[in-house]
């Protein structure tokens, strides 16, 4: 298949598939989810995924129902399907269909959505534009849920703006991005926003971590500002579509570029982990 | 019909109705809604509902493609299909149906969903029992936003408590609740939270107040804390579906009922204006 929208054991082309109108994520966007590349029909850091998404469905009480095994299985299977070699991965569990009610509906089943499209893996030298915008999101950004509307209105901004991602602030402190995490290089040392409940848990912001300590890159998990942000050696753009991409201006102020040979040391390594575990 | 579930035109039973899963509800909450009561097949506060919609969806850039009018025909075509002679209508706009993007999709028509089932007016006598929780929303309570997740929780903690309603509060300021607006009186004062970013612009606090401009009850739209909360003659409770109800407990402690003549007048009037306009 060219592309295939997967429902509850339900497949067909994305375009063609329909939903029930009372999912809950009609209504509420009650449901939380995944993203991940596929190369060779081989879905990469699957396991980081899943454990993410195990941990952020108990945080709002869903309960999955399939075991890490039995969701395993249905990805890789579902991944064969489509042609393409390399693919964007992107599944959802929301808390089931019920008639629309805020309270959770009782004794009905959570439902199972997944969606595969044709993606290239992006060129990780190519470097990003960024602008910015304050953070007013709500406290639970550590989860991975559907209530999506702020982040879709930061990447429409970035989009007018002519870049390719907006930085989100909370006040002074970076936070993350509309949809990516974003790191900083200074002085030779990593610099990244705690794992706290302001910023997704990144899987490749938590690979980046690993490349930095297997190479004595010193990691400092402490919230920085976007003044550091500006007069860092290197500003760094993570996620699970994006890999690591560096960045090279904010609001077209120029930024970062001087410590090239750490972004390459550290794009390099990913690059390697990438292709050895999708090949 | 029993009830009525509606999307772009096309008419089946809520739980029959399908919907495609490429629409931005499904993926990013990417929508905005409404909801009154109906009684005798007449739409409560249609317009006031309106006004909010096409401002909510102003703020967040979705380009509603009916004019007031053409949507208020198509409403009211719809609730006489519905034979309950009380019901509950819904309705959200969402940004459109296209391939999942965090941008917006270009040149792609707003989508219209319509929900219409039996539902009786609430008894206004019957106090509401409350309970409380750290309000952890973003910062754009003023827009009604298909973005629920956390008022789910809300609503969610408060039926385990085996209460009727969750109440807001941002540190020691109460906001509003997990689906209602709430407010005090005090001292003959009705006082309740400014529509600011942090709450809905409630059309039945819009309407008591009104109410109590009327009966020269002074209003009062300035913060106010829990402490006052628990200390306040009364406490009421406003919603489109649930009215005007007052509470006599929060998290079992017994608050209000200090001023039952006063709530008396407010939600007769409430009641008066309801049914006149519903008749």
């Amino acid at each position: 298949m060219e592309n295939l929208g997967y429902y509850n054991g339900k497949i067909a082309p994305i375009d063609e598939m329909m939903v029930p109108m009372n999912d809950r994520a009609s209504f509420f966007g009650d449901g939380v989810y995944e993203a991940t590349m596929v190369r060779n029909h081989k879905i990469f850091a699957l396991e980081d995924h899943l454990d993410r998404l195990y941990n952020s469905a108990g945080l709002v009480k869903i309960e999955i129902p399939y075991t890490k095994q039995e969701l395993t299985d249905i990805l890789n299977d579902l991944v064969q399907k489509v042609d393409a070699p390399e693919q964007m991965l992107y599944w959802q569990v929301t808390r089931g269909t019920a008639p629309r009610n805020h309270i959770f509906p009782k004794g009905v089943k959570a439902n199972l959505w997944v969606t595969i499209k044709p993606m290239k893996v992006k060129d990780q030298s190519k470097k990003l534009l960024l602008t910015t915008m304050e953070d007013t999101r709500f406290f639970h950004c550590n989860i991975k849920t559907l209530n999506l509307m702020p982040n879709c209105i930061a990447a429409e901004r970035a989009e007018e703006m002519g870049c390719d991602e907006s930085i989100y602030h909370r006040g002074d402190i970076v936070t993350e991005c509309a949809h990516s995490n974003i790191s900083i290089i200074k002085d030779g040392v990593f610099i990244t926003h705690p794992t706290d409940h302001f910023i997704l848990p990144g899987i490749t912001r938590k690979h980046i971590i690993q490349i930095c300590k297997d190479h004595n890159i010193p990691v400092d998990e402490t919230p920085f500002t976007m003044q550091e942000l500006m007069d860092a050696d290197e500003v760094l753009v993570s996620s699970s579509t994006q890999l690591c991409r560096s960045a090279c201006s904010v609001d077209g102020v120029p930024v970062g570029g001087k410590s090239p040979e750490l972004v390459k040391l550290i794009q390099d390594a990913y690059m390697e982990k990438f292709e050895k575990e999708t090949n």
